[in-house]
């Protein structure tokens, strides 16, 4: 669990993109940051106050979380220079960067002394235990993707945000390094030995009040030969009530694989809510989500039209739409 | 790669269950042991000539395998000896056991001292890649189970030594702690990071002549909730161009899941396949595997007959008729 608020550090990112970790904490948890640490020459801006480490820890942040890729895998002396500094001024560091914190000696030995800690989002911090596959009590929503990165977290984190709109009782449970340092909590699944996987989502979303809903961040896809097996263990160990199909529709071939043709939406409910029901066999696909940012505004809306009576199922683009429609039907099972 | 052959320590082992370890390299590769190490009280037996260090080293043994479960999770004093005085003769030590070797600092310090080798079949050697899901040349069959432990390995060792038989060129792939014991290597799975699962896999079965066939040894079940994940990475880090269905008829629910059913093997069938098919289009159902010690000669014909019949695929039990008929459907793809 990482201390909250935050610190954003955006260091000297060359551009917004470079900072999207700290770009989804503010779009989607802007209470969990009171401001961002920009160095000279930072190219990206995320709207939120501009503080040095003084000002932020005067404004209550606890944790300085690194909001931004770094270039070459490498921790630079400048960036280097300001962790150090955050931990003797009493902050913790929180990071989701391939090379990890707790690599540094630096900045192992300086937290030490100061009694802060480092958390590298992408290794496990929990003994997680074997699936036992009991039922639990509660909702779940889980979104499942004909490919990767099709926009399943952005998906879930939406419907998360209408559902507290609308004073219902829901979570978002992260499973990847963004969504971890976006919440402050989470399981790192890829990073997670294969025999505890399905029993990490077990952990990650627990028995619950009955009208409460967990929307379980998805990972990979299971027509990815690289990540299905993830992707499965979300499914058993989430035993999911309602599944969300994403899709992204211009897309040429699977991520990565180019001699991988993307699965239908047809295919992908047919494959998924099977496999979906040996978990929990009232489970029910309610609901498209298509990422259409690689169209215009009619052919977007057109797309999504024709998917819908096709499917028989509300199909939006939660970025250009929201995510109301995905919640009426959720909220109706 | 563990060095062979082996003296198989058989320890104290209270009963032949004990010793299924050293059983299956005993009947899998025989030409892997030399001889078995038995201490006072040993109630376990794998007929091979007994042999103290000495003899086992001048018959040729490089490694000593722990061919034995140990009770309560704990290397006793009396095993310790052994093994200390095994190193300091220069043999490798291996083990499956759950507490490690590389934990015991006095083995950590005679095998350093001496030069040896400690082998933790449980622990990942290699860094693993990523998937990459090429198509690789060379024929792969795979078993998969309707649950766990329903004779999956024992299939694809028994299809191996047939093929063997006949001078085909095969080679079983271990997946598993036994299974890495009796070969001498492979991919301890469960215990692989979860984004590396499908790439250990296609690791483990690379490239080979058009007319080999790689046996991958199976594990889970898809319908298992606690390690599908581990099933599913194994049928698309595999890309089988034949799957064998696995079977115990008796069980009454899933192993460890007491409100889970069974599938049939038609479930198992129409899951299965369409997913191996993403990785090999070509993918086929070869023949069917019933493990029937549970039942009696009679009852156990009857059931593989009806099976037969109902399926339309060849269904033997390996262990009562051998795996012949499999490996003829096999060579007729």
């Amino acid at each position: 669990m990482i201390q909250t608020p935050y610190l954003l550090f955006l260091g000297d990112a060359p551009d917004q993109l470079a900072a999207k970790v700290a770009q989804g904490i503010r779009d989607w948890r802007p209470d969990n940051a009171v401001g961002q640490f920009r160095m000279e020459g930072c190219g990206a801006d995320v709207k939120l106050p501009d503080m040095d480490l003084a000002a932020a820890k005067a404004a209550g942040a606890k944790t300085l979380v690194v909001g931004v890729a770094n270039r070459g895998g490498v921790i630079s002396t400048a960036w280097k220079k300001v962790l150090v500094q955050a931990l003797e001024e009493g902050f913790d560091l929180a990071s989701g960067l391939h090379n990890l914190l707790r690599d540094e000696p630096e900045l192992v030995a300086v937290a030490k002394a100061c009694g802060r800690a480092l958390h590298d989002v992408r290794v496990p911090e929990v003994k997680y235990p074997i699936a036992n596959g009991e039922k639990r009590t509660g909702k779940r929503c889980l979104a499942v993707g004909t490919d990767c990165s099709v926009g399943k977290m952005y998906t879930s984190l939406a419907i998360d945000a209408e559902m507290k709109a609308r004073g219902m009782k829901s979570s978002f449970r992260a499973t990847g390094q963004t969504g971890i340092l976006i919440t402050g909590n989470g399981v790192p699944l890829d990073a997670v030995v294969a025999d505890f996987m399905a029993g990490s989502v077990e952990w990650l979303t627990p028995d619950n009040e009955a009208d409460h809903w967990d929307h379980i961040e998805g990972q990979g896809s299971l027509f990815h030969v690289s990540y299905s097996g993830v992707t499965m263990a979300l499914i058993h160990g989430g035993q999911p009530d309602a599944l969300i199909l994403a899709h992204e529709p211009t897309r040429a071939h699977m991520r990565g694989l180019p001699g991988y043709d993307l699965p239908s939406l047809e295919t992908l409910r047919d494959t998924a809510l099977p496999l979906a029901r040996i978990a929990n066999p009232a489970c029910q696909v309610v609901g498209i989500s298509v990422n259409t940012a690689a169209m215009g505004e009619d052919e977007a809306l057109s797309y999504l039209a024709a998917t819908e009576k096709r499917m028989g199922l509300p199909a939006v683009d939660p970025f250009r739409q929201g995510a109301a429609r995905l919640v009426d039907a959720l909220d109706a099972i």
